[in-house]
This record gives structure tokens, C-alpha cells and sequence, in this order.
């Protein structure tokens, strides 16, 4: 126990207040005013008034500032499908995770409106969400499984989600006034229902 | 007109029969038996008893051999939701376009079987393959708002498309037998109706 005490003073001597905050805002400002390729770590640092030692004690590259929280969102997109109540249809138990990550992102709406202005004019950035959001995909149908869920049913439910998370997020960036994440993909999760078993003209 | 004619046989000096489709087949056997990085233009050539300057007469890079009829694909898509009846729902739009697609792939199986081992054991070629999914989504949404489809339903079809048609693929690849694609993509759009709607026990 001791021992845990003294390191971790040991590194609050290092300590800067708030520097992940400040350098991950500072990179973002950077990125959109002057494009993500064209922005040095040293001019993050600078800007966030934090050396470059600093930037890579909590961050690995320039890109994971747009990238950090991935492995979060996996275990709550997991959890959440496996905390759904028993009597949950595989969709209501997507539609939930996908709402619990809709939350996380409505917290900081401006971060993720300057973060998809970053990511929307780089061809490698915008590679690297798909496979963000394959992922997501992919862990959604695995929790299904685990929930007793067959396939194809647990993909379908699974991919079919991720589509809709895809087109509510795009619609909550372009919305005037509050908008509300969570309340979008609910919205939108209604409306591709509609979408698929609406009937052709006879 | 007597121009084109001397071109056109000077052109044929150079010609081999079938090169490309050589080309192709035998750039599809060594990247699953070796991988795609281990595989070089030379080895195809050889494999092909070709040159490495016809290969590069036929393909831009060793990638274009797994990936080369996308436009085609995407003008597929865009032709069969222009093509749709009048009456067509814009999911029926839509999964007219990817049986169009799936008929396509079906006429190859033992090609598009290859290419998925490939592709589904390097990083590089999965998002590559992610990225032209993403497209063939944003042609189907584009093609689905000339027909006077307005956002988000437009999106909303073209995407949960997509996402049944990476299910339906995936399951395609793992039927014994004679497994027909246009019919597994027509199913799985009937079973991700029954997915969305179906309703929770009470």
C-alpha cells in the first residue's frame, strides 16, 4: 500500500493539471482549423502550453486524440446488451447500447461536431471510423450470442443497428437547436421499421 | 476509321489470349496459398506465364486484382434503383440493386470465396473492402433521392442495405450445396423485417 502511495506521488510530480483535457482540446482546434496532416504534436503541445513529453505520456500518436475512447464504448455497447432485460427483442437490446453511446457523445457535442469536421476531409481518418463502427457491429452480434441470440439473427440485428447509428448521427450533427442523440437514434430506429415494412402502392 | 483499325491490330501484336483473366486467376491463388504482402507482380507474372508488363498492362497494382469492378458494381446499383417500377418501396429499390449485385458475384463463387480468404486475413484489404461498402451506401442513398426519396428514409434504406447485404454474403460463403446470392440477400431482407418488428413478450 505504501509503496502505491509513494509512486503515485512520485508521478503527480510530473502532474499537470488537467494536461489530457487540454492537449486533446488543443489538438482539436488545431486539426480543424488547419487539417489533421498539416498539425506537428510540438504544435499541440504549444498550444495546450504543455511540452511534447507530455503529449505522448497520454497519448500514443496524433491520431489516437480522435480515436481514445474506442475500447470504452466496446465494453458498454457489450454490457448494455447483456444487462437488457431477458424479455428484450435483439433490437431493443441494441437499440439500447446504441443509445448508452449516444449519451457518452451527447455529453460533449461540440468535441464531436469539430471531430467529424476533422474526420469527414481525411481519406485515412474516415477508413479508420468504418472500421470503428465494423467494430461496434461486430461486438454488438457477439453480445447477442452470448444473450442466446442465433445467427443469422444476432448479425442482422447487429449491422442493421450500426446503419441507423450510422444515418442518426449525421441528422443529429446537421440538427438546429438541442438536439438530442439519443433521442434521434430511438427516432431513427423507429423510422427504418417503417421504411422496411411499408407496403408498395397496389 | 482506317486509323483505329491500324491501332487496334498494331495493339493486337502485343495480345495474349485471355491475359487478364490468367492474370487474375493466378493472383488469386498465390495470395491464398502465400498472403497478399508475400505476393509480388513477378511471381503473378510467372504463375500466369506472363510478363510483369502485361500485368501492369491489365492492373494499376497488385490491390486492383481484388477490387477492380467496383464502378461497374456501383453503376449496377445506381441503374437497377433508377430501373425500379414506379411502385417500387424504396427498400424494394434497394434490394433489387443488391440482387443485381449478388447475381454478379454468383456467377464466379469459387473467385469471390478466394477473395474473401484473402481479404478477411489482412487489415489493409478488410478496410479497403469496408471503404467500398461504404460506397456502394452512399450510391444506393444518392440513387434512392433521384427517384424522390427524401433524407433521412433514403439513407436509412440504402444503409440497412448494406448491412444485410454483409450478412447475407457472409452467410452465402458458409452454405453447403448450391447456394444461389440474389436469393440469400432477397431472404435476409425478409428477415430483418422480422427482426425489427418483431415484438417483445408481454
Amino acid at each position: 500500500m505504501s509503496v502505491t502511495v509513494i509512486m503515485y506521488h512520485h508521478a503527480m510530480g510530473r502532474w499537470e493539471p488537467n494536461a489530457r483535457g487540454r492537449l486533446a482540446a488543443a489538438a482539436m482546434t488545431l486539426y480543424a482549423e488547419q487539417g489533421f496532416e498539416q498539425t506537428t504534436v510540438a504544435e499541440i503541445a504549444a498550444r495546450a502550453g504543455l511540452t511534447e513529453r507530455t503529449f505522448f505520456r497520454h497519448f500514443a500518436d496524433k491520431r489516437e486524440v480522435l480515436f481514445y475512447g474506442t475500447e470504452m464504448v466496446l465494453d458498454l455497447l457489450a454490457r448494455t446488451v447483456a444487462d437488457a432485460l431477458a424479455t428484450a427483442t435483439p433490437m431493443d437490446a441494441v437499440g439500447a447500447a446504441l443509445e448508452a453511446v449516444g449519451a457518452v457523445i451527447q455529453e460533449n457535442p461540440e468535441r464531436a461536431r469539430l471531430r467529424n469536421a476533422v474526420i469527414s476531409v481525411n481519406a485515412e481518418l474516415r477508413e479508420r471510423e468504418l472500421i470503428k463502427l465494423a467494430a461496434f457491429a461486430t461486438t454488438l452480434a457477439a453480445a447477442l450470442r452470448e444473450r442466446g441470440i442465433s445467427e443469422p439473427t444476432a448479425s442482422l440485428a447487429a449491422e442493421t443497428g450500426i446503419a441507423v447509428f450510422k444515418v442518426a448521427f449525421t441528422r443529429w450533427l446537421s440538427e438546429q437547436g438541442q438536439p438530442d442523440l439519443p433521442r434521434t437514434i430511438r427516432q431513427s430506429i423507429e423510422e427504418v421499421k417503417g421504411v422496411l415494412t411499408v407496403r408498395a402502392p397496389v
